[in-house]
């Protein structure tokens, strides 16, 4: 169960090579090759055009309105880890500005994925400091709640574990056990060889209906050409 | 990892008596007695005004516009399991309708919570089949393709695992694990004996200043009376 | 192409028999008939739980906060019509009332979608007028720019031409084109006689996996159970 | 400016014959007698049908999910108010339930209008306490951050002053201020008798192209009729 | 009637010199010289902020979740077409990336305008090729059931028939019928030029309100100024 | 009350000194210096990135679909003003564009934030003028409604008065009113002098839970630490 209150220090991080791996590809790509599952809801951004990001999940439990949870989460943060922020309930607030993003950054922390709002993107985009949300405010928050930090949370419509590996690009964000992490590193190396192929087939003008053979199965699904 | 293309069989449904307790309680007495924690989103809103159900979840993973796992789902239910529906997008078609609920019903189903649209929403009321959805919509689904039944699922911003006690009414949905079930019934029990008790000082004119003694703590914050 | 101050006083009415024969069924078997086209988006809702309405539309392309073209509509309206109004842009002011559902019914309307607001919901009520609408607003409007009566128009996502069925209940709203009615309506009664029988035998138990015969089909797509 | 953590114990309210007055009409009729504005966004809707309001304002600023100023705000209530509360950001969290509309109630409330959530709508709707939100959500709050109450507050975007006299039915909220209330209930009463007669015209087939002198305003416009 | 599984092979492109002295002008001044009608819903963005395209449409209805039928659409492909997808239910999927776009492009396509969402945003931005679309979401589709190609489609609230004009740049997108082409880009060079002088006349302090004689209007209207 | 039909050409601007002052602190500044009011909704953004302002306000209320006061607002324009558009609903129209912006910039504007819809985009953002909206439409709106100039309005979500200073930025809008601009100015200037020494510190890896002394005050709420 959901518990707050609670902060785990120690948590089972996916192995480094794994993420460095999964580093490589793209969102899009590391999707398909978990088998077409893992992703946020598109309504999470990046808040400047080149941000991205792959690293070990903090997760935290937000509050509305309250950010107290993030400072704690500061202090589990290892180099690598990417901070996975929920909240209990839908609140856009700016939870997150420059100064969290530098003492997660002296930490290192390698970027933040956050079901809520920031503010300072400025500075934030100044840093380089790579962040997802949902939205951007400049409202101001509090310290009066606990949440948790380091235990399974929901964030944007995907389950996240702490530990978790978590990439993120101008696609979107997805989520890979910490578990599966080389498998679907070594799942996304293959399928990106292949699209490389693939691309120099269709730039010479194979159509998709005829590469991936698709004529008699629309056939047999009735497709039915009028001139 | 959630994955694709599985039905689990065998799950660990929560203990009936707990399941039978907590019943007896609305969803905000539930959600309080669990500490604040395991809502649904708010946008999950019963087909009729009386719709409510308690039961155990049998999820079902489904996949845009294709309802052919609910009828997967329907030969695992077992009686009092309520079926807990996410899809892997976003997705307001009509998945379920009399049909389904037909079938869901004979197999002893209390009910329906979907993170999609349902239809045929007359004669779901007169069977007095209770669903939460997202939508209203007549669209047809087709059954085309894998998804699964009795995995973990995130429904509506909940995380839902097979077997867990799901308690919707009018103020929404809340999923308990089924680990949790008999204690947080006996939590639910001790704080809506309590509420019965509250109600009747209110009524007297009471204040909840006095009586939750908020005045030093309102003054300690720095509330400020002006004439 | 959509053209604004034109009003078209002869249209093609689907012919009565079909909308007769339509009126009959409800939204989703129509929308199945017609082979999964023809609905409008589910944001469109009844304003009262009971509301139905089946007829041939008197189309209108409204201005944003304007409700000059309503009035322009009223004259041509003919028994069994349904206005079916569209906005050149998205606006939730409340376009009709008490006022118009009057006039309208005085000329044989049998009721309003309106991709926009409408107010004095109590009122509509009791006159037992059925409104399909994206919203309820009080927002009175003004009468200042043309649109169009009897054009083809867009409403909620729908196309829809004079003399269209239109046929709404609480499952949404569905459009068939006029030279459709009668296979559509035809086709309806099938489905519809089909449906009452398998009713019966879901209720008998029968799953659907059997009736519709889909183990092997999932099976094929490799769907693995596990205890 | 609006400040944070001030009570205002004494206001200005309506005069309570305007009140009374203004009781008698419909928010549509209102709005109208008004000049068109004063309105709540649409989102703004009762928990139950018949749910209606007329009362002097009480106004509140909440901080997102926290309802400790309801509590303060109940002390400040006097027969025949309407609690109206705002939050300085959005949040749908269930601020308002069964206790405190018996507190409400004790205190002489005829209602809750709130830019945000509520929950034990069973129980509400049972006590026959009207409530108009932006959700129903039976999500918990705390007691922790001060807002204030009796201060100008921007509601569904509507600025309501203390002692405004707020009306709100199913066609939505609207607000008068207190210094023109018994004007606009003499509009509106003008208004309503006129639209007595209207319905009767417009029942007897007279179209409101005639009866509104349209028709030269229309050639004038460029409209033209098409056969 | 709207129908699934067909592809029309032959259709009537706008003529090309019509669709060439389009792509001088911006949206904004092809929607005034078409009488403000034809504008796709403004949730319609560009992936990248240069982007801008004009092109004969060839019209796609997809399935949600499935994008069998842009690889239908590529054969149907002629230099200078515009992909319009359309979705028979609201669908944020991912249904296109640069493997689909290498392809169009090398049949000649000059944009895709999709009711939907696409993925390798990256990689389509360093291809040039101008996407507008509801949403970018890297959720892969499969290829399981038919729609249509180059039947009129209701695309982003408009409608599109095969061989319309496309025009779009950053503040939308506008569809001129193919019969219409020519007119419209005269009508659309006319407003320009005159365009030109107007900047220039505001530039030196001139203000609309005397420019366009608006003062008389207004003061009948009953504006009042008050100092 | 707000009232229609009204063009103030007096109004009481804020201190150019504290204009000047607030000008060089972003939004996020303002409004924590300001007490954590004042902001508009999170959906008001920039139409450039770079785009911010920093001005005295003139005052907007227009009606949907009509831009008719914008006109009339830009004779009250002074050197250093910011127009502030709100509407009696919600409508995205396009509203304004490059001529309406030259003619603004002619009378001094510095820029113009608008709960609306604008255009010609690439041309204001090449004019350099920023602007702060809820949309981008190339929708054409008419000129035939009366709206008011320099009333309080209220402008997503926050209340604005004529005169009180606007300041915009990538993190949002928020609004000080007039006779607190020297305050909130000097406040604004007191907060950042202190943040610079924060990031200093921040950057050394000293964490927020021992520099804001959080540790004692977590224990005291419950928080439990997990190994």
């Amino acid at each position: 169960m959901t518990q707050l209150g609670i902060v785990h220090r120690t948590i089972p991080r996916a192995d480094k090579s794994a993420v460095d791996k999964l580093s490589r590809f793209g969102v899009a790509t590391i999707h398909e090759a978990m088998g077409r599952v893992g992703l946020m809801k598109p309504y999470m951004r990046p808040i400047y055009t080149e941000a991205k990001l792959c690293g070990t999940a903090v997760t935290v439990l937000l509050q509305p309105g309250d950010n107290w949870m993030l400072h704690v989460a500061a202090e589990q943060i290892q180099p690598g880890d990417v901070v996975v922020a929920a909240c209990t309930t839908d609140n856009e607030d700016g939870f997150f500005g420059d100064l969290l993003a530098t003492s997660f950054m002296a930490r290192g922390a390698v970027g933040l994925v956050i079901d809520g709002g920031v503010r300072d993107v400025k500075d934030l985009t100044e840093m380089n400091f790579p962040v997802f949300s949902k939205a951007i405010h400049a409202k101001g928050t509090i310290k009066a709640t606990l949440g948790s930090v380091n235990i399974p949370v929901v964030c944007a419509g995907a389950q996240v574990n702490p530990g978790d590996v978590v990439i993120a690009d101008i696609d979107g964000v997805v989520v890979v056990p910490a578990a599966m992490a080389q498998k679907v590193a070594d799942a996304a190396e293959a399928r990106e060889a292949n699209e490389g192929d693939k691309r120099a087939i269709f730039a010479s003008g194979v159509l998709g209906l005829d590469y991936y053979k698709m004529r008699e199965g629309l056939e047999k699904a009735g497709l039915r050409y009028v001139d």
